[in-house]
């Protein structure tokens, strides 16, 4: 089977070392499913790791003014490089490890975006440090926006638009007929929207559930994975009659979704991306499972199937 | 023919907005080759990147101990993701606007160095921002060359060791075959060591030009043309005797460099490259031109042919 494979940004940690450690157990689950025979695409999250750049930029910014905003569609290609060097070596490993000799390699992925996507009029993604009103200020005069978080002061606000297409598609494709495993459309793709003949980068993030259900659209795959941090999907999550679900049909999901059974910014995106995906063709279907679970979870031991 | 295509960092400019109009102008020239149905492969320096992104960490760490110290290892990788994402944009909108259709897309590479280097034992290379006598004893406490940059302060340093392997190289050949146009080793690529069955990445610059003269050995390439900001290589450079040469055998080359004839940190290691792969094996030739002539040097009307 073909199959791309989800890694949420939080599993990869939240600095340096525990990313380097996040990442060796992301390995083995997804060497797991490469040892079984198939072929696999990662995407990745990068959501604490954007945090961190942003931070940077942003501190050099307050101590020098002649310091360059960091626009968003950069902060993502700088991510794409930094974690698809740490996962691209640990998963390299486990592969030697298992006498599997593969090639695997992090491709810079942009994912375009329509610029009339309802997401751009209302940013609402939080991202980076906490500033002053000024500095925020300063920030909208150069085009980004800017929003107060709950009450905790100003943050930069992104929009978080749907994918449309994955531009180096046809690169991620060439790796995967090659026996393979790349490793694309980290922290979502890098947004871009088509504009003069030309891709431009915007402020946004795309969800990058949603990146690796097009791109497994794209590539017909037959499974869409998402690894998440719960074993499987819940319905009445966190009430005395919740319970786990081991399959939904995408009805079932819609219905769910329709009563606001999934959080917003956690498993409804993970739903959403499924739905998505399982609708573009016959046969496709998406498991969401465990970091640790990827294999039990395509035995059918674990997990939820949608389909 | 196959052409590995080396662009100095410096020529892609200091800043965002610098970048990407510099590289506006090497996707010109890197079209032109390609439009004349040569394979090319394309590797860029990251100089004032790399300077960017460690001051930006560099003054996040003051302000915060907590925050991350970064490894060159990693510092390579974010220019990776960052120059990568505008070189593939700028080229391939320049071969869509002659009507030419090809893949362009950054993959993220790792080139090994040997831990017994001797440049280990001597990091002479500053890089990032100047630091206080106290802040560099903290760096080195944390495994972290640093020294005193000619009498104005305390720099991190790092060794320049010699490429010995690009990890990534058959992911890169993949491509080639396809058709496409891969961009490889920015920044001289991702510097790694093997150790324990897996490669750790150490604090080091491997020189972009000796990075791209390994590629285009490995991939068995014909020719490798080193862009920079003369359109030809100097003998007695900045005497009233000045000349400039149009071809040079590795023989010839070999004598000027031990008269001392090219700079230390520019024009000699350029040399190094052309003579390491033009001795790499029959046939292959190594071109010296300036970043917007290489059309025309390719047909002998500029530039120096190393062969």
């Amino acid at each position: 089977m073909r199959i791309v494979v989800a890694l949420g940004g939080n599993a990869l940690g939240e600095n340096l070392d525990e990313q380097m450690t996040a990442a060796k157990v992301a390995a083995v689950s997804v060497a797991d499913l490469i040892e079984d025979g198939h072929e696999v695409i990662l995407v990745h999250g990068n959501g604490p790791q954007v945090g961190m750049i942003e931070t940077a930029f942003e501190t050099a910014a307050k101590a020098d003014h002649h310091f360059p905003v960091l626009p968003m569609s950069v902060c993502v290609a700088l991510t794409q490089g930094y974690i698809g060097y740490d996962l691209q070596n640990v998963l390299r490993r486990e592969l030697a490890m298992r006498g599997i000799e593969k090639e695997v390699c992090a491709v810079i992925t942009q994912v375009m975006v329509d610029p009339k996507d309802p997401a751009f009029e209302n940013p609402s993604k939080p991202i980076g440090g906490y500033m002053s009103e000024e500095e925020a200020s300063k920030l909208r005069a150069g085009g980004e926006a800017v929003g107060e978080d709950s009450g905790r002061g100003w943050r930069r606000m992104v929009a978080s638009p749907l994918p449309v297409d994955v531009v180096e598609s046809k690169t991620v494709k060439a790796l995967v007929e090659k026996g393979q495993v790349p490793i694309a459309c980290g922290g979502g793709g890098i947004p871009v929207v088509w504009r003069d003949g030309q891709f431009h980068g915007v402020s946004a993030v795309v969800d990058k559930d949603r990146a690796a259900a097009l791109l497994a659209e794209i590539l017909d795959a037959t499974m869409l994975v998402i690894l998440t941090t719960v074993s499987k999907v819940s319905i009445n999550f966190g009430k005395p009659d919740e319970r786990q679900v081991d399959g939904l049909t995408t009805e079932e999901a819609r219905k769910y979704m329709a009563e606001g059974q999934f959080g917003k910014g956690s498993m409804q995106p993970k739903i959403e991306a499924a739905i998505q995906f399982c609708d573009s063709g016959p046969g496709r279907k998406t498991l969401i499972a465990k970091l640790t679970e990827a294999h039990d979870a395509l035995l059918g031991k674990t997990g939820t199937r949608i389909c």
